[in-house]
């Protein structure tokens, strides 16, 4: 919500039996991923091999009129994505699905994650004639795919050579005329699940939760490394890839997916609860209320009071009209602009002693003011807790966690940070707990961003607008 | 959120001492009413007794862009209005604030509320000679001022004659050339406070939220029948209309107001705690999880939980992004339509006895859904509890449960919806404890919804769109 | 096209026999009556006595969607404008058709035209309480036949009895719950003329072309102070008002009407083609060719020619996506900010001696500009004839001709005039020229604007923006 | 205006000295190319080596709005494109300026014209791992270029060797991060020409017009087959290419560019007038009036007139509004569609033996209605005269005369289209004549349209969405 960690993006595919109503399908499960990514969004939808598509900067509700889907039409695939730049560069040529055509066809493309190599792979393609329209990763994953589809027979022989050159994180949704395919890499990093629905259909999407807003059931996770193939209503695995220790991002569970999730096999819902039990375990406190910051950490805090018997309550309203763009105040306004999102509860607060939880802290600024509406609404002590380990280092698997100047942790020590922010004492999860926020998860996780131990070797150097600024002196 | 009552109206004005940024700062504040009305919204703006305006169908932040500000301009003064029509007519020419010329020049208003006898007023005034532009009682109101502002020597008399016509519920913020008025009814139906800033600002709003939203401070609220005048910068009460029983709507307490505001002196989301509290001991239940139906149903269920002891869980989850216009589902997804809004969480219900709370059922078609949300999440039994007693009588003070034959409470016995809506127990909070919930309030309540005793004569009929089917045979 | 006179409006009206697509009919001719405003626009529509209407500042094609049609829905009448503000206030409230509620139900009306006794009006209703939304002079109407409604058994005996109290220039078209209405001011300054189609609808239009955007035929003019009622299908006339002289606006043939409609029975193209004739009899000069500024210039330009042997040229290319708004350009571009409009055609004046036809001269600043074009594409001479005589009163009756001190022949002699716009000869055409130009008119005409002579008194002061400006001391 | 030919695109492109507003220019200049293209348009601009750029289905002034081109900011360099797509497919992938970053950075590119060998480049690329985000040619222009770039030490030598591979029409503008170059192809199909303004700027664009918009003076045409390379101010030529046979399309004169622009040397407006004295010469007839169809029409029915001594009319109107999209007609309105558009001047044609000037027939559906309009207004004999040779053959070079299907003239002798058109005499004008028209030009034409005589060698197929539905069996 605030001064936050960003996620890069949500995909989504959906293969039904006979031509119908994908687009719509597609549609109400952007909106149940959108928390995934709010910059850009677009469908693609297969009728007999044609592809159309649309995408635009904006939210899926703004951007999917009634008379765009209808544009759209009917067909019986479809993918989706909602996507988070990582860099200022809005721009709309890096808006996804991708969709290209090559040399035995159309292909659309949906992805999330981020590659390592994507710099050197692209340097590669550009020495032999390639050209690039915008700045993503999914143009370079399109490449890769493509030169070995000309070598091999198959789409799903093409991604599987693909896979032996990428690096790094993606959770993968594509469509060939004939087929849909979803692939994950061999870490796993980020999410991608299967689903079903009773009428036949085959769906992948980034959580679960998109299976529930249209009904469709939950069958399994994608598993690391895995390459999912949907052709003629079969489903088939290709595992060459998969077998490794997987690594899937930590943070999922602590901040970036719904609760209503589940991932690897453990509820996000449930993560956050026993975050939030460790945390009142490893920094407990004499307090009257524990309260959480909307939204993400409200479950934190509510495992907190359960473990630690001090009573839950309300503690900040948030606007529930927050996320729609507003206009920027001006500077007499702008120090109250945290009071337009999100207000203290005085009745709740007022002469007490809060505990107040949050997910993380990135800058600082935001945390700041937060604790001052609770100061301003009479609370006599504040003592934040966090429900994760402080950020030490960036993340170069799709999060923007990326570059140390901007992280508070980096330059300050936890009491340092205290003071910064105004709290009477600071705690955070540590990194031994985090690790078993996922209980009973049937994965590894990545806490590199937390470590400094990451799972695959990080670029040497890894300039945001990487491409953009790439300017030859002739 | 689904298939509940609606408020109709927020309000607000501002006065500054110097010609400064008003505009803005009645933009933030609409945005912190926004849950009072999601219809259409309208700020005018006096700059030296011209007075500027703006309204349009549609949520704050989309109608209000930088550009459409900026047109306004900068004031000393300015009003606002979010508003919800009670009728399916959502015709732009209701939409406030009403601005018009009279006899002494330019008048703006913006009214919450609901006349009993508007009918009446408008026929008198039609057989005068007057022509109506739109169907809303504030225009009404506007020619009660208009007449008697043509035997008086200001407006603010004539705002005090006028209230000797006015009968039903109103708060009123009125702008003239050179003062900002607040109006309330003599039975203070609907709420209406002060505020003021540190540079001098005198401001009104609904509910105090708005003044947190833009750093204010609350100072009282208005009185019922108080007329509040605001002249060069000097702020002076007319009370010819005070001293009469109040009778504040108590659904103020359990469903409109955002819980961080104050009315009547009264907290709303203590309120709300002492609903669930209340309703804990009224049915008490076995059960192992008491969660709410967001929002308004989330307080009342932590009360529940804090007065039985069962553990308070985080039973659904909704999508943030709801609240923004989408297509609708096709009659496959139909069905479906509750999940796009609501998803229950698996792990907080599974295998688990529920006591699900929520603030109201009005015709029971969506409780009976979100039920079925728990059922197949796997919960063995769900108690439903109801912050509030059955509706069964029609409100005319400004809400719209307009009609018995909509009201399932009408329709049937308690055991009866509670088979209809799917659930092993209902209970709903007794008349007697809902005139308890707002502990300390300085006012007393209109309950006339639950019990039909009506504080003010009902009108003997009140059509809904009432003025737009009144068609001469000639 | 380049600071020009203004029309006011354009007025329209359709009654059906069977419910059908009158709103579309209303879009089209609107559409053909476009160049009489390009300010705003509305359509009101009525089925079965309930009028919809939706009116907003844009044109015809860019305000009337699809959607927005569709919202209006059918009826078996409708009436339509187009209109011009005369002020700098584009103000929405101004907006017609004005749609209102009044003592005997609803009542649409739209007006071309202006009152010579609107303020003295408005004040009067002021004083016995009436409130007004907008500023124009349609709300005078409205309350004028409003207050005879009272006291009259029908809609159209009110109209007969509010003209009795309207003095200056009205062209209305309105619609009650049962009947379409056009009435004419006893001179006529305005044009309205009636149409039919073989189905049997009767139509009101400013402008005989708008029949024929729609298929419909001509059947005559609306006589001066004549009102026509159509009521169930049939058509009757009420000329209690008629008899008076006329005084229809002269420059409706100079400059206003599209070419192709025909007014009093004379066709506007003539009356041009007449214009450019005379010329050239009273301002002959030795040249090569004979251009117009497009789009009024060009028939008189054709006169011109056909009168005096000089050959005919297309001088100049018009920008055919002007009338769309554009940037305003910097400073930089600012001077040339004519030539994004038009263009020289040097192959047509290159080396020439060009006479060069224009409607009218107002301030001079364009007419300077065109000239220069042309001396830069290399003319040897320009003489500029100019289609009316100069402008050196201010019109009350519907144009914007307002004030003398924009007038460049209120303060310059033609000798100065030539020379300030750079010109080697000027030449106007005579009083007694252009009241002779629409041959065969069944009408007299007003040439006021350039006479002075009134055929209605002026009133004693005429404040642009007279309403918005009024605010008491108190 | 109706049912005629299309025109592909226009181009434009601008260098200054310093920083500097370039993409208002560009605006301008794309304003007064908008006859070229009206489906999509798009800017790119340059500011030091950074392109950024925006393009969008729409007209200019739609699609760039005052905050649009804000957002684009300033420069020293841009390019602009106005489009008109040849297929029903209005891709928005396929809007131009086409930016992409290759090998040596970004480039910027805008074309007008079509390749002969389009589809066998695109295979080959394909073959080599290219993928495509469109359908259009440019992108094959794009790698032809990029491939180039590999083995050459400049982007201007990689145009050049580029262009020994590309065969067909095109006329280019391209922008690297130094430098701005234009290339033509060897017969120079489509028009190219350069400007520069007093300041320094060089300017590029597809026709004269362009300049006179933003005051900028004409230098002399691109010759068919030259590159012109733009780099620090400075101008240079390559002309390795240049020294073939040219074939300016003479469709450009008859009825493509704008009166006001010069191509090669001869005034379009003065092609046209001679057409219509030659038509005159070879088809003569005893009439009363001649009238041009609006607006492509009208200076050959004056250069018919004057050749033929029989006045010239103002026969039609044509709304000035049009252009707009509107809604389309129920189909009771279906047969009015044209009248909504253009109306016929009775008072020209009343009672008359008219000849009416038109600049082609495609399918003649549309002279039909036109002819029908002057009957139902009166003239008792049309006899009709069109301005160019029939049409038999299709274009491969940047037009949409593109199957001898949907042409009238190859299914249809004159007498017979005569007779399916409701005239009572028809007369083309001669290929001898149209070869003619643009006098003094230094140019040879391409007529193939008229006579199957191509300067290039035709592909072997050209189908229409070409790559859109290319889809492997597999």
């Amino acid at each position: 919500m605030f001064d936050t960690i960003k996620e890069e993006c949500g995909v989504f595919g959906i293969y039904e039996p006979t031509r119908t109503d994908v687009v719509q399908s597609t549609y109400f499960a952007l909106y149940a991923l959108q928390h995934r990514g709010q910059e850009s969004c677009g469908i693609a939808v297969n009728e007999n091999g044609i592809i159309r598509h649309f995408r635009e900067n904006g939210l899926v509700p703004d951007i999917f009129t009634a008379e765009r889907l209808e544009k759209l039409g009917q067909g019986n695939m479809a993918i989706g994505h909602v996507r988070y730049s990582t860099t200022g560069n809005i721009n709309r040529a890096n808006a996804q699905p991708l969709v290209i055509k090559h040399v035995k066809g159309p292909m659309a493309l949906a992805h999330n994650g981020n590659l390592t190599n994507a710099y050197a792979l692209r340097r590669e393609y550009e020495l032999r004639g390639a050209i690039f329209h915008g700045t993503s990763d999914t143009e370079v994953i399109a490449y890769t795919i493509t030169e070995n589809r000309l070598i091999t027979g198959s789409i799903e022989t093409a991604v599987e050579k693909a896979m032996e050159k990428l690096q790094g994180a993606y959770s993968l949704v594509l469509m060939s005329p004939q087929k849909l395919i979803a692939a994950r890499d061999p870490h796993g990093f980020r999410p991608l699940c299967i689903g079903k629905t009773e009428e036949g259909a085959v769906i992948f999407a980034s959580e679960s939760c998109a299976f529930d807003s249209i009904g469709a059931e939950f069958v399994r996770d994608v598993r690391p490394g895995e390459i999912v193939v949907v052709e003629n209503g079969e489903m088939r695995s290709i595992e060459t890839h998969c077998g490794g220790k997987s690594a899937m991002c930590v943070f999922e569970y602590v901040y970036f997916a719904r609760p209503d999730s589940v991932i690897e096999g453990a509820s996000v819902h449930e993560a956050r609860l026993r975050a939030g039990a460790f945390l009142a375990l490893e920094h407990p406190v004499q307090a009257d209320v524990v309260i959480g910051v909307p939204d993400s950490g409200l479950d934190a805090a509510l495992g907190f009071s359960q473990q630690s018997g001090i009573p839950y309550g309300v503690g900040f309203i948030k606007n529930r009209y927050v996320g729609r763009s507003f206009i920027q105040p001006t500077q007499r306004m702008r120090e109250n602009a945290v009071r337009i999102k999100l207000n203290a509860v005085r009745a709740v607060v007022e002469g007490k002693r809060v505990v107040m939880i949050d997910d993380s802290i990135v800058r600082g600024t935001t945390s700041a003011r937060i604790v001052n509406l609770l100061r301003e609404a009479g609370a006599t002590e504040v003592h934040m807790r966090v429900s994760s380990p402080p950020f030490t280092n960036p993340c170069y698997f799709g999060t923007d966690i990326d570059s140390k100047d901007k992280l508070i942790a980096c330059k300050m020590t936890t009491e340092e940070i205290a003071k910064h922010i105004g709290v009477d004492s600071l705690g955070y999860l540590s990194v031994n707990s985090v690790r078993q926020i996922a209980k009973n998860a049937n994965c590894d996780f990545c806490d590199a961003c937390f470590t400094g131990e990451y799972p695959v070797e990080p670029p040497a150097e890894m300039p945001k607008d990487k491409f953009e600024k790439m300017i030859p002196k002739k």
